[in-house]
């Protein structure tokens, strides 16, 4: 498939989801009224829907006929997700987002805290229409995405938190929705536990790297959707340039680096930048994504070729690129 | 049955699902960890288990047959009830619940909205594994409730608050789960759809009394579960004694009445207490609870008499009685 085809193709289905969620939110609104409408405005001020684009891919790749069928797990996932968005953004006291004043600088923590849970339900409503198995995949995901936000919070700005600890926080928190998203429309396809097991490293491999370009974009990007650069330094998360940086750096150096993250401002980024190059933890960032990449498109090789196939490899190329 | 055997018969059910929580939370927190942990010692830390109780009856008495079907429910309920009042304690600023300092203030509060949306997706998760139709119920009156919280925050202080805006947020924050719970466990037993709108009708009667009791309880009761009395009126929730005399009261009664509200501190509870019974709102609540009951035990009528029936009319006494 050409380049600019594959794009299209993608948008396409990008443009569907948004039609389903801003019906989905129009009835929503009608029956719960104002927590459906200012939770519903997050859901639909934009991102990059590609929990559910993954979502819908997998269950065509997995053999899947009836696009009826996924779309409400494929809305399911962004509901989720945004949840969990409304509950980060309280804490950790982000004022906007996407452009958009969040819930609780707008109207107040107790909204902000209810909408989130709002979202769940109406995320938890939409997925628990699938099977038993189906339904715990999902559910499984969510309590671990729960469980590695509580070691993040145990791992702000403690320097010896090690890569591994790192990866553990990453395949909870991001990667694990993505792997269970797609395993779970594989299996709504009917497809045999192998193909299921496939996408679902496929959705892990590609979760990480997702994180690990956001960790990047943290430190590099100028204005990624709406967050200030560097707003996971002032945060005190330990991101993976972070981490390598304090392995490797030692006596001033080192030194240096810890004092920076402990009382970070801007005037400092530079210097911490720096740090990291002299570390090499950004181009060592950039192989680790490539790695999990190209590990993300080794568990496709199974499946027969067909244009979900290819849709599914150019968005693994989208994420590697992403700049938002 | 003698009211004796009755009580010993709904303490067993409530030792089974205290015993069947114990086990589920203790494998959650093998898997989950300190979150797990930590949400369930709040759900371990007691409570009258009235939700899965009500569960556990309605499916009984609708026609079920295999105990093991509907635990998975009951358990549900109390996950999702429990998430409710972690985040409602943050809200709150409780510090303090059933005698244990509250999760947000023990942990923080990130920990605190992390740890009620882990319970959440738990409560899903054991409530997801039935058929569309019992989920759908369920998330529906979760999102109510959310629904409901928010129309609540709207009327915190706000003295116009009618009759009417009240039992919305009743019927939306405390009766509707009960609600929900009986007409699910009537689906799960299979039972025809008249039987499973008499038990839903049921749980909205018996849950609407029960925060009936609750509202005077605030006013009365001297130490209901570790909150202070008066914690409703601190935070200036319209609670049905306060709309009613607020309706009833004129000239400077309801103006002192309004001042005491607008600046509440304990000096003036005696003060409160005596403008309430001038307005007799306290009794006006006793007569519109027994009400409530009265037409809860009514939608008991078709069914025929058995010992999950006699039961749930116990369940209503309890309701009637509690004094914590």
């Amino acid at each position: 498939m050409e380049e600019v085809d594959a794009l299209d193709r993608l948008e396409e289905i990008k443009v569907l989801i948004d039609d389903k969620l801003e019906l989905v939110i129009e009835e929503q609104s009608s029956i719960y009224g104002d927590v459906a409408r200012i939770a519903g405005d997050v859901v639909l001020a934009g991102g990059k829907r590609l929990r559910p684009i993954l979502i819908m891919l997998a269950y065509d790749l997995a053999g899947g006929k009836d696009i009826e069928d996924i779309i409400p797990l494929a809305l399911s996932s962004e509901f989720i997700h945004s949840a969990t968005l409304v509950h980060d953004d309280i804490n950790d006291e982000a004022s906007t987002r996407r452009g958009h004043k969040t819930i609780h600088s707008n109207f107040g923590q107790a909204k902000g805290i209810i909408a989130g849970d709002y979202l769940f339900s109406q995320g938890f409503g939409l997925g628990g229409r699938y099977e038993r198995e189906v339904v715990e995949v999902i559910a499984h995901y969510c309590s671990k995405l729960a469980s590695s936000e509580f070691t993040q919070i145990d791992h702000i700005l403690d320097l010896s938190t090690s890569p591994e600890d790192y990866l553990e926080i990453v395949e909870g928190k991001t990667a694990g929705p993505f792997a269970a998203g797609c395993k779970g429309a594989a299996m709504v396809a009917g497809a045999k536990a192998e193909k299921c097991n496939a996408l679902f490293e496929f959705g892990m491999e590609l979760g990480i790297a997702f994180q690990l370009v956001d960790d990047l974009l943290d430190i590099r990007g100028d204005h990624r959707m709406g967050k200030p650069r560097g707003a996971d330094v002032y945060e005190g998360k330990m991101t993976l340039p972070i981490i390598h940086a304090l392995t490797l750096l030692h006596g001033e150096k080192r030194e240096r680096l810890s004092e920076i993250l402990h009382d970070f401002k801007d005037s400092l980024f530079e210097e911490l930048i720096s740090l990291l190059e002299f570390a090499e933890s950004l181009s060592y960032s950039e192989i680790l994504i490539a790695n999990h990449l190209e590990r993300a498109l080794s568990k496709l090789d199974d499946f027969d070729d067909c244009d979900a196939k290819q849709l599914l490899k150019h968005v693994v190329i989208l994420v590697q690129n992403r700049n938002s």
